[in-house]
């Protein structure tokens, strides 16, 4: 397949079924992450996998907590609040447990470009995990520090995505994609592609 | 070629030759970074394709001026100006007007988790851009509000990255990755792959 259809095919998915996945897919994936490059090439990343059923229970534990008291602080723009409503989501958050392996990715504060090196590695590994027919999501917690601290993880490191992975049970449409005319400028903001 | 052969073999590259690409295969690469996720769907991405030569020579100006300072002032840590010094990497920017296309990525502040999701898009694109055996370099100014201004981009956007996409004229090495090993735990910080 080429990256474009992958990258099509590929959607987030929050509904995972707890069918075990082959741990040397996510391996595979992470290996494809680990040829990012990152700044002065520090590779500030590094992967917890989860698949301890206790452990996976006191994350998403912790960071329903959180999301709880988010969802119910009236601080969430009305316009995100009503995309969630659409879309059924809610401070729940079941795939931390439903999904088979959790992949927390951890970001090393004191290199370069920690954050975006670690997102663009991510990139790399949502289409490695689509080649390998695993579904993910990106999941961002409220709380990153909380559900560091459950994992053991220094303080210099911050934690940045935890992200299931397995098999999706039930079928969802992809979010749509604003069009190359609508992204694309050339030579200077405002100019559209001829 | 799969996901794994692409990032293996992608690598930065800081010297450009002045031959043109078609940009076609920019494009492709950009249709990949515009399937990325991100956060509430915003996708807070936006591109500007720089082939203009005046426009280029007015970026590296400007680039160049304030990495000059930097380079200058001594506030890089040692270990880093040393990195730089080992590769030969000094404030002088030429890549910024050799490569025939620059890609300026910008990101809209305003959308959640913008600065990730463009990254994570960033991650697409090169992989893309690998595909259609285009070198390219994520180089992340040190003024990038001011290289924003010179392409009219409006204050909500911050100017993430300039990247130089062409072939290369000069034959360098990857830097070499952290193992497998020494990239993952299981289930806790430490706790290493059987």
């Amino acid at each position: 397949m080429t990256v474009y259809e992958l990258a099509r095919s590929r959607k987030s998915n929050r509904c995972f079924s707890t069918e075990p996945v082959p741990i040397d897919d996510v391996l595979y994936a992470i290996m494809v992450a680990l040829e990012a490059p990152s700044g002065a090439n520090r590779q500030p990343w590094r992967f917890i996998l989860v698949r301890d059923p206790r452990v996976k229970e006191s994350l998403r534990r912790e960071a329903e907590r959180w999301e709880k008291k988010l969802h119910e602080s009236k601080s969430i723009p009305e316009w995100f609040a009503e995309w969630l409503r659409e879309r059924g989501i809610t401070w729940r958050k079941e795939f931390l447990t439903r999904a088979p392996i959790l992949i927390v990715v951890l970001a090393d504060k004191r290199a370069p470009y920690s954050r975006e090196s670690v997102w663009l590695a991510i990139g790399y590994l949502l289409l490695a995990l689509e080649e390998r027919k695993l579904s993910s999501l990106t999941y961002t917690p409220t709380n990153p520090k909380a559900i560091a601290r459950i994992l053991g993880v220094p303080d210099q490191y911050t934690l940045e995505a935890i992200i299931p992975v397995g098999k999706p049970d039930c079928i969802k449409e992809k979010e749509p994609r604003i069009s190359l005319e609508d992204a694309v400028y050339i030579d200077k903001w405002g100019v559209r592609l001829a």
